[in-house]
């Protein structure tokens, strides 16, 4: 029975592709795809320190310069990488040839930042079915005004998920320097784990409070799109992650949290005396947002019979002068007695599909919290999410003893710890 | 009276865009051609190295890699001087865009060596019409088959040419590391000088025998379009040479002979013995050519009443293996004694539209060269050039000699000398 080739894009970072031998180590673990049967597509990343470089002479040749003409410097770098990443194919005596990023990602949006609107993918099928390897520079597109257009730093990851998608995939490797995705950072936690699995809701989270593994993102896409997401080690022959929409059969048995999550790039804003009325959260929150400051956690918090109040917010560590400037514009308008601020803060979250089901598990989080003598200045919640900002200084014994609360420490320390 | 701008194209090499110091220096030269009210199209090539580095990255990947993958890879240095070139225009408040190859350039022929078909002046019409600077990657394009195409090593003054005859350029500019055309090496000779004029059959002729100012197809489709062609320094502010259809009136008591030129890529073959009839010299330049070879001078002297002859040409030395191989294969048929190869020749020429209507010229070339003893083993004549085939250890004396004897040197001495 001829069932259909399976249809695979690879992704290699720019650490895999940072010289000729990691080439064609890359090339290799192609060939190796290829010869299973599966039609083949490549993404690659520019050679590893070449976007610096590029990024590097645009800003000396104009400190503020037109993303325009950035993103024809910086698209050099992944044409270059595709260029060499095809001709290595050849080498080995494959089919391959490579596109460029204008002949097959339609981008929208911004220059410098654009989104991947559409992918020509008659091109790449006719190659495909033809039985040839095709490479693609990741990061690179086709803007609407005609111009080549780059996706934003790290945008490989978007680019090999949206052309998976465009291509109808049947699955999405990212080779990356690490071996896969773990219960939390093995450089806080040694006997962190490597996840066999985890949701793209779970990773969404994950990613989203500083598990930099994948470009957050691309898990959207994936998640939108159902397309199978696999995460491993370009280096190393081992099994990776799989992000996948649902947990399989053998996998119901894993732990109800798949990860504890830390992220030191939080300040706290705290505005005292504030009215206690209708309308003030969204009278400070509204401006923040505006100005595209990502608001976290927001607590308001009403001092009894007084009439005042106080509002605390969370932004990141990066924004926070910009947020203090836009809400002392505002001082009148909003009518508060102080504005404090503290960038010591840091936020620990456990997240796990098993949250939903559970609520149990966030009490169990603060208990564990709380018998370490950990203060939350602040607390929320989602489906699969407790996130609590604590002092970033007990960050790390945070992290520790919830991974090890949860059940989640490996039975063998593996030593991991960088 | 509104006249119509003057439009130009500036072409700059590597040398001048090797780092953002030197791109500004030709960002302050292409702000003052468009001061001086010039519509202007800069044409730029890779940042000086970067192309050797790109073609060794190729050459590491695959010592005999396909040709398209490796445009792909070599066209990305134009595009990175273009695009920083364009920031560094913007950053002197002028309005600058840059272009790519593959927006404007119709390529056809072989990939990694093609040739410029078409130029879409479309959308550079309209950008200059608005005031814009029009920044160009040279040496690239598009090919038939939709991908990128390089032109050839040296290529970016032939995209220049050929993009300055598409926009109907009034001139067009060659920056460079020299000052412009001399009377021959001034290597050789320290007092050679620095021509105002030369007409474009004495540049064909001066760049095909060595005067390696300027890319002999450049010239040629400047010639075909009458198209006046500038070539001067990118880093003094010096009058440079024009290249012109016709010498203007006052250059019309310039030199006879424009200069001397000398070229020692030269080797001498000899086939002892060969049938002197018909059809003899077809046997064996035939073939040559078909393999590709450049065969320059013919000689063919029978010996009288014999019934036998010699036959003798040259040829580049870098191909003298391969025209060996190809009349050893054919040596029943050609029916000759001997091959004699000889790869210490060297070519002397003197080129000047004043060879035309003064025959005496060639004679007064051989009179000067026997006076000091230099013999000369072929001697070959075109409407603008004599050229003479000597020992290469006399050549830089040959040259010294005719340069003076022509009247071509400078009153004082310049200390030119390398």
């Amino acid at each position: 029975m001829a069932s259909r080739r399976n249809r695979i894009v690879m992704k290699f970072g720019g650490t895999s592709m940072a010289g000729i031998e990691r080439i064609r180590n890359v090339a290799e673990r192609v060939r190796r795809e290829a010869a299973a049967g599966n039609e083949v597509l490549v993404v690659v990343s520019a050679m590893a320190g070449e976007t610096d470089r590029l990024v590097q002479l645009c800003r000396e040749a104009a400190a503020l310069h037109d993303p325009k003409e950035y993103d024809v410097v910086v698209a050099s770098g992944e044409q270059v990488s595709a260029g060499l990443l095809a001709m290595t194919l050849q080498n080995m005596g494959l089919n391959a040839r490579s596109f460029m990023g204008w002949q097959l990602v339609k981008a929208s949006g911004v220059h410098g930042n654009a989104r991947v609107e559409a992918v020509e993918s008659a091109l790449l099928d006719e190659a495909l079915k033809g039985g040839t390897l095709a490479v693609i520079p990741g990061f690179t597109g086709l803007a609407e005004d005609g111009r080549l257009a780059t996706l934003g730093r790290g945008g490989g990851d978007t680019s090999a998920v949206a052309i998976a998608a465009g291509v109808k995939a049947d699955r999405c490797d990212i080779y990356t320097d690490v071996e896969g995705v773990y219960t939390t950072d093995p450089r806080i936690v040694p006997k962190a784990r490597k996840l066999s699995q985890v949701t793209f809701e779970e990773m969404l989270e994950l990613a989203g409070v500083g598990a930099k593994v994948l470009q957050v993102r691309s898990v959207a896409i994936a998640m939108r799109e159902n397309l199978p997401l696999r995460v491993l080690s370009a280096f190393e022959d081992k099994p990776g992650t799989d992000i996948v929409a649902e947990l399989s059969g053998d996998q119901m048995e894993r732990n109800l949290i798949a990860g504890i999550a830390a992220d030191r790039n939080e300040a706290r804003v705290t505005l005292t005396g504030v009215p206690d009325k209708p309308g003030t959260v969204a009278t400070v929150i509204g401006p923040i947002a505006e100005a595209g400051i990502q608001v976290d956690m927001i607590l308001h918090a009403a001092t009894p019979d007084s009439g005042a109040s106080d509002l605390t917010f969370t932004a990141p560590r990066a924004s926070l002068a910009q947020a203090m400037a836009v809400i002392e514009q505002r001082k009148a308008e909003i009518g508060y007695q102080q504005l404090l601020t503290d960038d010591s803060v840091a936020k620990v979250s456990i997240v796990g599909v098993g949250i939903r089901s559970n609520p149990q598990l966030a009490a169990t989080m603060f208990e564990v919290l709380a018998e370490r003598q950990i203060n939350l200045l602040a607390v929320s919640t989602s489906e699969i999410k407790v996130s609590a900002l604590i002092a970033e200084s007990e960050l790390e014994l945070a992290v520790r003893v919830l991974h090890s609360a949860f059940g989640l420490d490996s039975p063998e320390s593996k030593g991991q710890a960088a």
